[in-house]
């Protein structure tokens, strides 16, 4: 048994996708939430500069002591997933293994999409992921670097949304049987997706295919929450402005949340006086 | 990646079911299994004996160059799991957090019966970990000693084994809506006590439940075999007669399979050669 919280990062709001998923499938574990929005999207910077703001989101969730981190953001773990998992002593999870795994599951005739972010395209890391475990598979990627954005501005629902989303999504319609959603942010836009893959089409969301993993591993390494302790609080942060993050979440959580801003930049501070 | 095979043990054949759901969920990775049959059951034995037969199986399966470990006895995984997995630097998988947590998720309305050898009811394991889980379950324990010797003498389908399933599971009949086969010798005998508890009783097969939390472990831990690799070959050994064992495999696996006799007091004195 381990009361402490569960730490979730991302560049910005997506990985709340991972997080409500968190709040269904394990109700009784607790949420420490930094999301960067003020350097969103993280997509199209270089990768020294991604794995450098990535450790800065970690370390404020160590300064939380949390029990557990789940990278919530496909193009944090491709860049820095397997660094952080070696530096710490406590389990990290990415989310683009378990959506690896679970395209393979899904797929009936072999042909897997991967949309995602220009880094999570650029890296190729889920079309070596997916060809190492099963090489006859065929995998299609397509970057997407409008999409992030829209769901960060809160547009998810307009019209701009859905031409942005049937525009980009063309060179993979007809193509695949199954799709990845590889970018936390992703799962906002499903509906809008959905409609334009066609209903046949399966969507994966690597960041609920994360948390069935989340689950094995509080088993494996003995770290659930005991159900004994009835109340539950997460907690939310944004480098960025607290209102427009809160705009999102209640609106995806269909509750009301609370949300601090955090100024990355005093941490180190803190960190150094300690 | 990592081709090496993964180690099951399990005191006698009753491991054969994880093996079995192994083959089925993870077919490309092989299996290198040891079933210590000539000291079966060791559900009657002190935990002393339980936990120094447990090593002498981890012990032979490291010498197999195994990548992780299946503890696939309910009673060695209650009495050595902690200890093993502290101690090896390989992952250690046991079948009873598995199996708890499925439990916990499957039952309607809380009541839940767990049936075991008589060292796994007695150290009261089972409902230890599904209160810690969850506190508001009720859980009904039953010890079971004779279903154990009924699978490893290949009588499972016999008229005596009917007799002594349906006498034996009285105490739980009406009372649970969900039963844990807190056993790997128990699947064996599965269709009698589906039969037995009535068709509306879930069972719960800790070894399968097991399986899935081994496909997470691969994943998380890097050690997936490759699909490149196209042949599979398992490997089975047990301490008694490799005749006896294989007539129970091959019935139970729907395949024909190779078993060697292995004897561990052999094995001190090569692992103190080497």
């Amino acid at each position: 048994m381990d009361n402490r919280p569960i730490g979730f990062l991302d560049s910005g709001v997506g990985g709340l996708t991972v997080a409500r998923e968190l709040m269904r499938q394990l109700p009784h574990e607790e949420i420490i939430y930094i999301g960067d929005s003020a350097r969103a999207p993280y997509g199209p910077r270089p990768a020294e500069q991604i794995r450098e703001y990535t450790w800065e989101l970690v370390n404020f969730l160590l300064t939380k002591d949390v029990k557990m981190i789940v990278v919530a953001c496909n193009t944090a773990t491709a860049v820095a997933w397997e660094e952080i998992k070696d530096s710490l002593s406590i389990p990290v999870l990415g989310v683009i293994l378990p959506g690896s795994s679970a395209a393979i599951k899904s797929t009936t005739k072999g042909h897997i999409g991967i949309i995602g972010t220009p880094m999570t395209i650029a890296s190729n890391i889920y079309e070596q992921k997916i060809k190492a475990l099963a090489p006859q598979m065929e995998v299609l990627s397509l970057s997407c670097p409008k999409f992030a954005p829209l769901v960060e501005s809160n547009e998810m629902n307009s019209s701009v949304a859905k031409k942005v989303v049937y525009e980009s999504l063309a060179p993979l319609v007809g193509k695949v049987d199954t799709l990845v959603l590889g970018c936390t942010h992703y799962p906002l836009l499903r509906p809008i997706i959905q409609n334009v893959m066609g209903p046949q089409v399966k969507l994966i969301d690597s960041g609920a295919e994360c948390i069935r993993d989340v689950s094995v591993l509080l088993n494996y390494f003995q770290l659930n929450r005991s159900r004994e302790v009835s109340t539950v609080k997460h907690r939310f942060y944004t480098t960025a402005n607290p209102g427009s993050f809160k705009a999102i979440a209640d609106q995806w959580f269909d509750q009301k949340i609370e949300v601090e801003h955090v100024d990355l930049s005093q941490l180190d501070n803190q960190i150094e006086m300690e």
